[in-house]
């Protein structure tokens, strides 16, 4: 039933796919990244790995927790044009994994504020929820902003369902090569599709993915002035808490993605 | 790959399900229906059917375009005491099909307010975007609200990407036994997952789903005053033009949700 | 200038009144509250009330915690059937005060979740911000919602700035004629408007206000399961901790205001 | 009744001030406007113009049509670490007027989409409502955004209950000196509360105000590719049609505003 007559690349399809929430990839995004990475206290990451993933040898316990503030859109670029449908933030905690003896990146949570990001989500197995994420902006005139550079102070917070999940503060340090080691690796995920007529999965494979082109600009490392976690009674953000902080990022990225690979089915 | 030491219905899955998005089924609904009945062009609800589903062979033409104001929870009904996570409106679009000689409702277009509805719909085959919905509420207390009787004036509209997509107004003109015909049949739906490694789908399947329990409360039909639908860049409702109205419908229900069939699996 | 040529009741105001975000009064409202009474730590009510305003005389400690989900317009009710314009949640605490050897009730802090109803509080003398409003609702059919009858159990949350602010858990015992006593008399408001050269304020009025009409509907007692209020950088509404609970009710009401009365300008 | 034992500048004020929604000026800006000026109808603004202000000498139909991506900051610039309470957005509309001799700016349409930026509007006499506006970012990374140079395309959009009201496209062709001239000249603004027993104002005052800081950053002219105004039962911005287009700019700016001064009190 591959409906050859319909189009549009996920839902709603229709014969000439104008309706669909989303265009088929690639996908294209310009944006900021602010990145804070901390040890959490041991197996904590490892209790949300399901198998076949295994813990990172190395660092097992580090957490990634980004903020993005993203422009996206597809090929034709029309979104660009029409803001609504091309502007989101996000914030997300990534974690690593090993399978088939490689070293994957995976994202735990993440909170999203458009509905076009958190379709895209569930094609890429992402576990995306809607939630309201800020992050300080950089601007070239400093009346009510920090400068993208040295002593640049930047926070970031998270709420979702009217309840604030986390925040941080960093202070630009220093120009870096790199942006941190957490969320560095291909994705390694898992696209599940719950029965409809009971227990178990219609669908479960998991996949890797990562970007098909990425441009780095700016980056520079930081110094985290604070991260907190809260609590909530629908998140467990909160059962990674912070033990040890390893550093903190601010990087602006180009990004083109366009699929990945499946590398196990169920 | 099932997972079995991981819970939460769907996304994000985790160890103890708590972060889980949704809970499972069945899922619990109160709510308040707006139904807006007509006929669009010839052909055009045709058009909007993907193979193997053919075209209603009674009143094929037929639109029913139903806004609602739910309140919703799992067994635990812990979301009614942290009301963001229940309430939801939606405004939505359903036709009549044909498979397997038997006819069935299916939803077109579906716009929601709240993530939790949006990943349902991923579930049920619900082609789910985010939108603003809002319906005119009676109220006893007659100063700013219509009366839930003969007479009673209710106005709803839809709007998404900023743009307003259709609105509608009726007056109540006596009690009813149905709440129209266009989606009184159980639901068929796709449920796709787009391949991730290029075109096609990894997963399409043809469900069908109703209410495992239905509780009709008080229901009124409706003179249709106006029925507006609105063009949009990135939406195809104005396809449907009503060409006649057929009628209106105010109806209080109760619904459980607990899974659907599989009718076909690519 | 009194501007005989422009119309409308606030801003903006424009030749035909159209744009105005208020008709002038009369303004309706149909509606349910949710109230949550209770004494805090001696000296805080005070503490909140300017002079010449003076604690009641009796229990001045008592607060009011009220959450309401309204319905409202003007006279000509054309927002009634464009509902985006009627409808709005607030969340609002009130204590009471003494003024010339009368008891008025007082509106300490105020979060509305919509521009027309904050508007109007400048011109009442509601100290209103932004909000997320969120309340249980009845409904008559029992799947996801309580009854408007005792055992009815209803959950009321508060949030502003992607903060948590307050929330609240009642279940009805039983009919009640009142809806406690804090939230009784008329309104005692300051209207400021600080002057726009340097300190002080060009306006400084306190006015009283109250219904012109006023109905009440079902209205039931209750018991406070929870009420839990949070902290927060940019409110105080933590510094009326709870000390002692008196009780709760749910109320449907409506309500005519017409404006009120000067009792003091400065 | 200056009430000097409360402090806040404007609602609520309380002993402390930490609740006040605004704190008292200097505000502290940065950010980038996006601009399209054109003529509209013969006699258009003058209809805008409450007595005594009378239209500007010369091109008296000139109308600036302008968004604005915002963060902003009191004097301890707390806000800026949590960007909740910094970041906001708005469009409006300026036109010229003369009073007493001069040429003055006035802003008359508003959107806003954060309450301190409302509150900020009654206190500087701009007449705001909420909306929800969106202009396309400039980015580094060229992925999914223009860059701030010639050749950069940028959109605009804006909605207000649920409509969409204006929309516009740019191209930018080379660095200007300006940021074109309607929106040039010190705001001559009416400060208005109606008073609250009855028709006509408690408070009716003329204002002029501008920055007390300017710095503009990138400047650049544009092309208008389109702009578009739509019809809304509660506006008037389409009863200001775009007869002839003058021309577009993009500039980045900071800015301190710090109070004004009275033109004329009624």
């Amino acid at each position: 039933m591959s409906s050859p007559e319909s189009r549009g690349f996920f839902y709603p399809r229709t014969a000439t796919g104008q309706a669909s929430l989303l265009p088929p990839p690639p996908w294209y995004y310009s944006g900021d990244l602010l990145t804070v990475e901390y040890r959490t206290e041991p197996g904590r990451v490892a209790a949300l790995l399901p198998a076949p993933l295994r813990p990172a040898g190395q660092d097992p316990d580090a957490v990634a927790l980004i903020w993005a503030d993203w422009q996206s859109c597809g090929a034709s670029r029309e979104e660009l044009l029409d803001p609504v449908r091309a502007q989101y933030k996000e914030a997300f905690v990534v974690v690593r994994c090993e399978f088939g003896g490689r070293t994957y990146s995976r994202c735990a949570f993440i909170w999203v504020d458009k509905d076009f990001a958190l379709l895209r989500g569930i094609h890429q197995g992402y576990p995306k929820k809607l939630g309201s994420i800020h992050m300080t902006r950089p601007h070239p005139l400093p009346q009510a902003a920090p400068a993208l550079a040295p002593g640049g102070r930047f926070g970031a917070t998270l709420a979702a369902a009217d309840r604030r999940l986390a925040q941080a503060v960093i202070t630009l340090t220093e120009p870096s090569p790199v942006n941190g080691f957490v969320n560095a690796h291909p994705m390694a995920h898992h696209r599940w599709l719950p029965a409809i007529d009971g227990p178990g999965d219609a669908h479960a494979e998991l996949i890797e993915s990562g970007a098909a082109e990425f441009a780095a600009g700016a980056t520079f490392a930081a110094e985290v002035d604070e991260i907190t976690l809260f609590d909530s009674p629908s998140e467990e953000l909160a059962a990674l808490p912070v033990r040890e902080v390893i550093g903190g990022y601010y990087r602006q990225v180009g990004v083109v993605w366009n699929g990945g690979a499946t590398l196990w089915a169920g």
